[in-house]
């Protein structure tokens, strides 16, 4: 905030609004150090918002020459929105660094994995074979346009003065959000947007679809990590995802974390979104309760990056034990592929089936089942090539490389907010 | 926490479980000036959650012989949960006096406004007269039940060990949690309740639903208290309610505040109950993300409860405000009674409405127009009586009384948590 | 709604407010078979409401003499309101049986496997063992308070008339809800309670709880069916959980279905607590948002009970199974209990962590990682008690049988809802 | 779904993967009316998701010989996914057309008042004086950023096989989507997207956003259309906004039920949020819970536009009731401009703070009291300039301006979906 109060009067003095000197005594006066924020907190509650006792306090630091320069032509509305971008713009640079690293993860192991076989699960149910390489790249994929999203906001400054008119700048009004944005690094607005709340609901929605794709990859390791299924396991420390009560324990304290931040954002999101209905000019209520869910969103969103990027810079990858669980059906994920050989049919389909169901009741491979079943017409062999599953993996290659080159690509066109920020 | 462990050592002595001088030493040692909260707070994150640092911490406190006996028998979500509910039961001590203080003025406001007639408004129309009385009466109403709801709750220790079956006890584990509930002042389960989340959820939608009842209140004297209505005003005091560039303004800071929290908390249920779907013996994310929204439940119903409070005790009510508004519409929202003495049949509803009509389009009060149709058979003085809205307010009175009624029968049965906390 | 009008004619009937004769005619009348439904919605979206046309045509379906009975006295709201708890009222039948043959279902698990051995799963990783029976110990005694907390709602009546002053009727209009309570088979309200939606929010609350337990258990149901873990397993019946593309799949679909509906049902209560801000005497949106929020949330929660009562009564539950998984860590969950066994001091838990670390790392057995050991002390045989899981499942037995006990009592005092309604 | 059966057949063949006749023959099956809609509903059910049974159904209407063509290589969440997408691309062109309508409407408001002086209100409180062009301004440019978010969705169809590897397409599999999305007018996804819902939540967010500022309009109409304040009104027409206990009632019905609508969306994208952390291949729950979800939020965002768009076309504005309406505090909303007639200084602050003080305590007019104190050095004709609302707009005019032109270019620059769909 108060950054945006000597970001203001050097827009306003660079109009010639206001003196040079001014701004440059409130420029000098805007330091935290200088400011009791207990105090500002303990009037702020009464007053109804922060800004009232800050400028009050802002006023005390300068002469009194300078100090209806303070705050000049603005509302406490002015400073609260435009800080709030200014936290945002500021809380993205980790976010989208953490992000950005997680992906790098994702990138190396769909290419390190390209063609490593594991279960494809539906339903939590075995379904055919996919590559460890494929499911990365599916994370990757979503964290590219995670990134995308939060990269292409758009985090304007607000200033309209009482109640959007500027009407005691008289007729010049308009001509300091652009030099305010261009001050503060942010962008100029089309016209005050006290109570169009289109900037914090796209700030929220894309928040809130990055913590969803997080969740999406959390839950994904936290039920490969399950300890019969083992095909990844989070990095170890010491003190890290111990328990209290199990000295053997080693939990995915990593995906459990994230989770429970990520679990917590839909909520936010709505409340942003149902605090758009704002009254008239200000609104009692929606507005003020915007301002610790925006705070919340960017904390649990950015701990949730910052978890699965622990997380995923330290996986570790047994890819023997996805092989070894490609097998715990005994053949049957392969099923969809012995139909196939069978020519696709409907009456090969059914054959199948029978032969999935005679391998459940008997207790066999799907490859005994088949075997015992003459009119299948397929030699040992050609039965031996239809169920491995390492030669059912269809355009699975196509597809990691697919995303590994958009992923390279995006960062060549991307990342402006992070360089320059 | 640490009076959850204490709680724990002494229960567990008390069943001679543990040594009386073991319970005595990590009672005295579970004083929370002993330990380094910052730090326990870093070492929670990588840990999974804040009883590990603690209970390590609190075993260096005491002697080597001793810190077996810290936390015996227990997981951390035993001490998690626990602690969960004895906030919980000391948060709602000053929310359940500031909603019966709420409710108490309400009491005043009915007794006080019984007969003060003022428009009832639907969708945000004149309709037909009510009283100020049968207004704070509702008010009333909801409080008390929703002083009831949260009175009501069943607050259980956790206690189950590892995965529930307090194994680490040998066969008596189950006599701890009685004995612990005595300790602590909170209720008995009747199972370990891990990933059972009815306490908490009970919890959750109790504040959901007293949050709400604040938020009606809040809305209607936001409404009420517009410039062009002014029928309540809140009170004022310095550095209340100001604006940083009106000078002018006397804000209704009061039931501002109460909305900016209430808005956030449907979304804080909806969470709570989303995680109810918890996995196994102890989940991987959702109980997690319950322990920062518990905090800001209460947290929030807590600030709009004290916010109210202040407000209805302070509120300024202007009945000869109410009494001009009535005649706003001049005569029209006495439509309804026109109706009755003209013998409410569907015609005289349509002589009505066609006056109505005519009323608003030649710019007449009702009265007058009522008057130009010979055919209503009203003389002006059955008229002026029909169009009195202090003569057409039902059982309003007797509703006031009855709310009024119930709310000293509310007072004499419950209140035991407020007592006894 | 139809019979809400002919139950509030019989009711001032009843009380000579209206004639016997207009009442019998009215209930008559009352009858859908007469009315164009379709038509009704098509009037209602204009009219603002369903009750404003269905008056109009109940009216059309009497005889222009007791047209003005039709309704007396009545608000749309009265009607929309009462005919809402009506349906709650009778939506509540089925639920609650489901949730009742759920509960008995879950109590034969329990009963049946009150000493079944399996893993008890903390973070979705093996902990220490705990019996099936105390899992479904847990389902059933939070489906108890689920039915508990709906058995015992209040579903008022609804009778205010314009602004709850109930006018029309002179000053008898409060007699009128007993009696329309005591034809309807619905509570008596205090007060109308047009915009104090407790009422409603305690329904959608106890809906939401019930939902969010059926989550639980499907939850638990999902990952115990999953390929890897294999101890449970959904009844199968042709058509049921196939995969058009994978003939071998018999997917979960119960557990599934359930959680869709439940997923779907935190945002609709939030949707209902956020909805409680309603404006003065009658909202303008947010009494209206909640008549299909109010349908979805007795549909998705019904729907769920419905699946899960399926579910729980068709499971197939793999004990020998389950005996397996428990050997999946070579001993690692019994690592708590050789803690104990020996001595149970911090120094003991060193020890036996480190037999752990190097279990895992050496791929051995824990028992042949502390045989290594000779400081432990332990012979073989005791080292084979001390890892025997069934040995080591302390209260569970009791926690059990303590659970069949309040279940079975709870069928003894509950239950009117069901047998009343 | 039939459409996009018939879409893969024809894309297969023109890749040459099927026969030219199959894909005609499925082409001519996937008729709407040959198909059993309640029963395909009835056997959804257990099947778990409707293309299921579709699917069986669509084989039944070809010969046998060109059965195993129908639904090649893909799975259920294919048709669904795809169908969903399809659903909406064409629901939003009747939302595009409504919301476009609104933007024309507000265009015509905001030009038509760019100089009709009003009140601004912040917290429901007279602030300055604003006009009625820039309230119309600002729902304007809230309207072309929501038009906006919606007519750039990237909506993609799914194609991915059992499990996103099309592996019974051998190598060619990933052929198939873009010629699929050319045959449907979908986009082209880089990977099938199965549980990587980011399509589906960026158009759940475009929707929740654009139904959060439709209930901003919506709010301030039912505002400013209250009794007291009277500055606009709905259309009217027979049977809409009538009361049925009330006939002079003309409630703002279209405002209401938008607000209705709007209520409900922010749970809704809440939902869909919370279900992106979708399990492995294919969810459990967290995807079948979108189905009607979606629905719901095109519908409710839909009718809510409908029901804005009818309001803001025919909405009647009382430009006298907004002048007088600026006098009800008598000057007080001009203290600002006073406070900068008199320099702007906080001791002229005080001054003015005094005035108003004064002002209200004596029942004074702002100009009386201002009068009345010497030391203010302006003329009674100074007085009257800064006491004149016209006189103090700012920038008002010059904000219009930019957004209608802003508006204008929109209209060249975009539109293509409307145009196209």
């Amino acid at each position: 905030m108060l950054d945006v109060e000597a970001g203001l009067a050097a827009a306003q003095a660079g109009l010639g609004l206001i003196p040079a000197e001014a701004a440059e005594a409130i420029g000098k006066a805007c330091d935290p150090g200088l400011f009791d924020v207990a105090g500002l907190g303990r009037r702020a509650g009464p007053a109804g918002n922060p800004a009232i006792p800050l400028v009050a306090a802002l006023r005390e630091q300068v002469e009194p020459g300078v100090r209806r320069f303070v705050h000049y032509g603005a509302t406490s509305q002015d400073v609260n929105d435009t800080a709030a971008m200014l936290v945002a713009c500021r809380a993205l640079v980790p976010i989208l660094a953490d992000l950005e690293a997680s992906a790098e993860a994702c990138a190396g192991l769909a290419a390190g994995h390209r063609d490593t076989p594991m279960a494809g699960r539906t339903v939590l149910q075995h379904a055919v074979p996919i590559t460890f390489g494929l499911k990365a790249a599916g994370w990757l994929s979503a964290l590219d346009r995670a990134r995308a999203r939060l990269d292409g906001l758009s985090l304007p400054v607000q200033y309209g003065g009482a109640a959007g008119t500027l009407a005691v700048l008289g007729e010049r009004g308009h001509e300091v959000p652009p030099r305010l944005a261009a001050e503060l690094g942010l962008a100029e607005p089309l016209l005050p947007w006290h109570t169009d709340r289109g900037p914090v609901a796209e700030l929220a929605c894309a928040l809130g679809m990055a913590a969803g794709t997080l969740g999406k990859i959390a839950t994904d390791v936290k039920l490969l990590a399950q300890t019969e299924v083992a095909e990844v396991a989070e990095p170890t420390a010491p003190g890290r995802g111990g328990s209290s009560a199990m000295p053997h324990k080693r939990n995915p304290v990593g995906a459990m974390s994230a989770l429970a931040c990520v679990q917590r954002v839909p909520g936010l999101v709505g409340s942003v979104l149902a605090g758009m209905a704002q009254e008239h000019e200000r609104a009692a209520g929606p507005w003020q309760a915007e301002w610790e869910t925006l705070g919340e969103l960017l904390r649990l969103t950015g701990s949730a990056a910052s978890w699965l990027r622990e997380v995923l810079e330290g996986l570790t990858v047994d890819a023997a034990r996805m092989r070894a669980n490609l097998d715990a059906t005994r053949g049957l994920l392969m099923a969809e592929r012995v139909v196939a050989a069978l020519g696709g049919s409907p009456a090969a389909r059914e054959r199948v089936d029978a032969a999935c169901a005679r391998a459940v009741e008997e207790d066999l491979s799907l490859r005994d089942a088949l075997l015992a079943d003459p009119g299948t017409g397929l030699s040992p062999g050609e039965l031996d090539s239809a169920l491995d599953p390492a030669a059912h993996l269809g355009s699975a290659g196509v597809f990691v490389d697919r995303a590994l080159a958009r992923a390279r690509g995006w960062d060549h066109g991307h990342g402006h907010r992070r360089a320059g920020a």
